[in-house]
């Protein structure tokens, strides 16, 4: 029989999360910021993007890919366009940087854009969005990392699956939150498939030849959403975050550069101040009353519920902040292990 | 059998569109930026959003839902954002206007955001986008309009098949470019499949009823790409146009308020310098160096091509530029009626 999931509250967790950073050579600041995001994306029901990834940080700090005491440089070369140097921080770190910074460059300039240079792991992108609807702006996030996923047309891994956030406050209904990425199924899904012995949609994966298989065991690249249309995106993101800073991953990548294949990631965060454009508080009442259009909607299947983008995990997260956040034995002892590698101590 | 489609030339058809749009009462100018947007599209292959369209624009400038002399007002309440409010103007009069105005902005501020308020018909959306890439920016642009797709979930036509352009610059391969809907398959194609006797793909359209088909003589309703993804694009741009600039369309419409369902399109362009983010040279090169490494990788099948975003319709520009466009008999007797009802004279 399966172990229970341990249910650790968000506080206990976040102190654990934040402890091992310390510990790891972070600055509290950042310490706090990377606790921030892990445990939001468990909150929110994104476990694949949660504290299963404390482990990983810590391995990237000790191998050189990341660093605990990065440093990070910030310009602002244009009123609307900031530049996040990263150094290498975990990616909490720099996306949290770099979407604070454009929302104090959007504030005078309307619009701002912060292109991160240089990180790890980002994360659950839609925490960076939200920070930005969060001060009643529109919060967008594109992040491009090492190519995991399929081109139309193409075989094998070609592009990333990288995903795109955007978020739109509200009045009365938090934050409308589109968090999705440019694959067809997310590789986590293919995992789930796989334990459950279930066949994958077709045209949802590609084998290690390169060629259709809706066998989980045998899937290892996850197809482009609509076909050319979710590689068509994932290209261009990559063209707007890395090479617009001047780190380029797909083209190393694919020449089999030195260190062409080493994980990293870059991102572009766009803060948009709806009060450079109309009314802030007609803006929020509208984007009510838009929604509320669609969730009045009648829905495909009798009984079911129209849902909105981000509800399922806006629901997840007020659970979850009531009763705690499962995890699953096998995270939890990584989480001891990682704690113990680095001497921090484990609350719950 | 069926006439042939008569071979026009761009510059002869652009000639025609522009006296047309003259004698339906537009500017000179205006004329021409509607010939230029119209006659592109049907130069990249996307006839259905090329000189087919005349004859609607007349119709609406007769009926009053669009209007051939507006009073355009632009805005720029702060460095990097903009507002053009296009009081009815054609799409591609208020679209042109909008990045155009943003391309300045950004040399300023680095990013500038145009949002267009209460335009109609915006064409094939590429056109703008790539006025940023022709001076070496990123370009972006989507737009919402009254609801023709289906939201992933319920029933009936519930947002649009609102589209997104990205261009970017490259150095040897002109721009690359991104012009997708949100939804899975395109109305046009639809009527194609019909016209054909071929059923449509699964999960492709729903039918009067909101229920899925696969017969294109029941489709009415495209749904959207990658299911609650691609109506989650559709959502949020409704926000980040529409309700960004007090012009609600998804509310009224499902509110059945008067009006509501009157044809109108918002429309939001974004434009980022990439000078002002690294060297522009060496972006353009590193953009070259990314879609040639996309383009050498091995084709899914034998002897196919891996298409870049925009690729083809690239070359069919080259080859209509070359060699002309051809002009269905229905289209050209439907421009020929238009410009008799206008007084203009027909070229060609």
């Amino acid at each position: 029989m399966a172990k229970a999931a341990r249910v650790v509250s968000p506080e206990s967790l976040h102190h654990t999360v934040a402890r091992i950073f310390t510990a790891a050579g972070c600055s509290d600041q950042h310490a706090a910021v990377v606790a921030d995001v892990l445990v939001w994306a468990n909150l929110r029901g994104v476990d694949s993007h949660g504290v299963v990834r404390v482990p990983r940080y810590i391995e990237m700090f000790k191998s050189g890919e990341a660093k605990a005491r990065p440093a990070i440089k910030i310009h602002r070369p244009r009123p609307a366009s900031v530049v996040v140097d990263a150094d290498g921080a975990p990616g909490p770190v720099a996306l949290q940087s770099a979407m604070t910074e454009a929302i104090v460059a959007a504030q005078g300039a309307g619009v701002a854009l912060a292109a991160v240079r240089g990180t790890v792991h980002t994360g659950a992108i839609g925490y960076y969005a939200e920070l930005a609807a969060k001060r009643g702006m529109i919060g967008v996030g594109i992040v491009a990392g090492i190519p995991n996923m399929a081109y139309h047309g193409a075989r094998g891994a070609a592009v990333a699956t990288s995903p795109l956030a955007i978020a739109v406050p509200s009045r009365s209904r938090g934050t409308i939150m589109l968090d999705m990425a440019t694959a067809t199924i997310a590789l986590g899904k293919i995992a789930q498939h796989k334990i459950q012995g279930l066949p994958l949609p077709e045209g949802a994966a590609l084998d290690a030849e390169g060629l259709p298989t809706t066998d989980p065991a045998k899937a290892v690249t996850p197809l482009p959403m609509g076909g050319a249309k979710g590689s068509g995106m994932s290209l261009m993101f990559e063209l707007m975050t890395s090479v617009l800073v001047s780190n380029s991953i797909v083209a190393p990548f694919h020449a089999k550069a030195p260190g062409g294949r080493k994980h990293r990631q870059n991102a572009t965060m766009l803060a948009i101040d709806v009060a450079a454009f109309g009314d802030p508080d007609e803006f929020k009442s509208t984007v009510d009353a838009t929604v509320g259009a669609i969730k009045a909607l009648p829905a495909a299947e009798d009984g079911a519920e129209v849902l909105l983008p981000g509800e399922r995990g806006a629901r997840t997260f007020e659970r979850r902040t009531r009763e705690g956040i499962p995890i699953p034995p096998k995270t939890w002892e990584s989480l001891v292990e990682a704690a113990q590698a680095v001497g921090a101590t484990v609350d719950g």
